[in-house]
């Protein structure tokens, strides 16, 4: 089984290595790190950089596609290459899915139309002019098309396809081997349950890369 | 606040990447991903390289030391530049850390002696081998020194920490801004909840790369 991850300039790294760290644990998968062209990617804030191996156009027809999230996702919703690349793949994947603001690429490639979907929830709103119905959920699956909210959120999406694709045994086993057992100091970690004062904190920041 | 993270070949990925993914965000923060020589590290599943921007030598006197596991670090118990260069970060540091196998790095370099610690539940045992007491927590603090258990539990362990740095709103607004309110699909994500079957799997899983 092949796993395609997309990656780009001001990725959010944990989008895609949440989601690289259970898949690369299903038995027969290889997951590829695909791009524009090979190389190095990096992170939003330029401390990290995770390499491409593969160009986009030597992964043609994967079976599982990821599109992560980050600021570069703006920058990836007029990228018409890595769009027809996304709706090629999506006619022939088995699974076609996203993490955070990998959603919105999703949805400029056309795919999330008519759906339920969710995003990051500073960027909920935006899925509706994409054509899809915003779910403040965590995972929203509909049919083979699944996106996950924010950055974390990959990791929750991720260990559910594994069950679909090799049942609830491995995907168990999946998540004892990496031990996701969570337990967060705050129980804020989404905007239905974090203090206003947070909320505003995170608006704020978030602003930096606007 | 520099922050610096020691990546190697056979790192486990998202033991670095989420540590990194919350810290990063704390105000003032670098994060500096270092290694024997700056360059691509690869996971033990060859997957993925993330890049060391720098070298050991380049980072002498970091704030916070954060060191990830993977099938790697046993190499890396007997990497004499790396222990060295440990023991002499954790005496100017300002916290000290690990996630996962990253502790019997910790403890090979005579960090751990005397204290409680934590690793992946699969080799909670050999702490006991370098003169830690192991303990079966998802994160474990003495003093300035913080051990996390398996792969995700390096999350937990970075927000609790962030909180010590920055205070419990810094820590609780990161916690929102990577929409950490974790929803696993199956509660079996300790060794303590998961089914004997689960654990069978993991541990035969695990012998590939032994």
């Amino acid at each position: 089984m092949e796993i395609a991850i997309p990656i780009f300039d001001r990725i959010t790294a944990l989008d895609a290595v949440g989601p690289y760290e259970v898949l690369s644990r299903l038995p027969g998968a290889t997951v590829r790190f695909v791009a524009d062209a090979p190389g190095p990617k990096r992170t939003e804030n330029g401390m990290l950089a995770l390499t491409a191996d593969a160009a986009l156009a030597d992964v043609r027809a994967p079976d599982v596609v990821v599109v992560p999230g980050g600021y570069g996702t703006r920058a990836l919703m007029h990228d018409e290459p890595l769009l027809a690349w996304l709706r090629a793949a999506h006619k022939t994947s088995q699974w076609t899915t996203s993490v955070c603001t990998g959603a919105l690429v999703l949805g400029a490639a056309g795919i999330l139309a008519g759906l339920e979907a969710t995003t990051h929830w500073l960027l909920l709103d935006k899925l509706r002019e994409l054509g899809a119905t915003p779910v403040s959920r965590r995972v929203v699956e509909q049919g083979k098309v699944i996106t996950a909210a924010g950055v974390s959120a990959g990791i929750d999406m991720a260990l559910t396809l594994a069950a679909r694709i090799a049942g609830d045994d491995v995907a168990q086993a999946i998540q004892l081997g990496i031990e996701y057992d969570p337990d967060p100091p705050f129980s804020g970690g989404s905007v239905e349950k974090a203090p206003a004062a947070v909320i505003e904190l995170v608006r704020r920041a978030s602003q930096q890369f606007a």
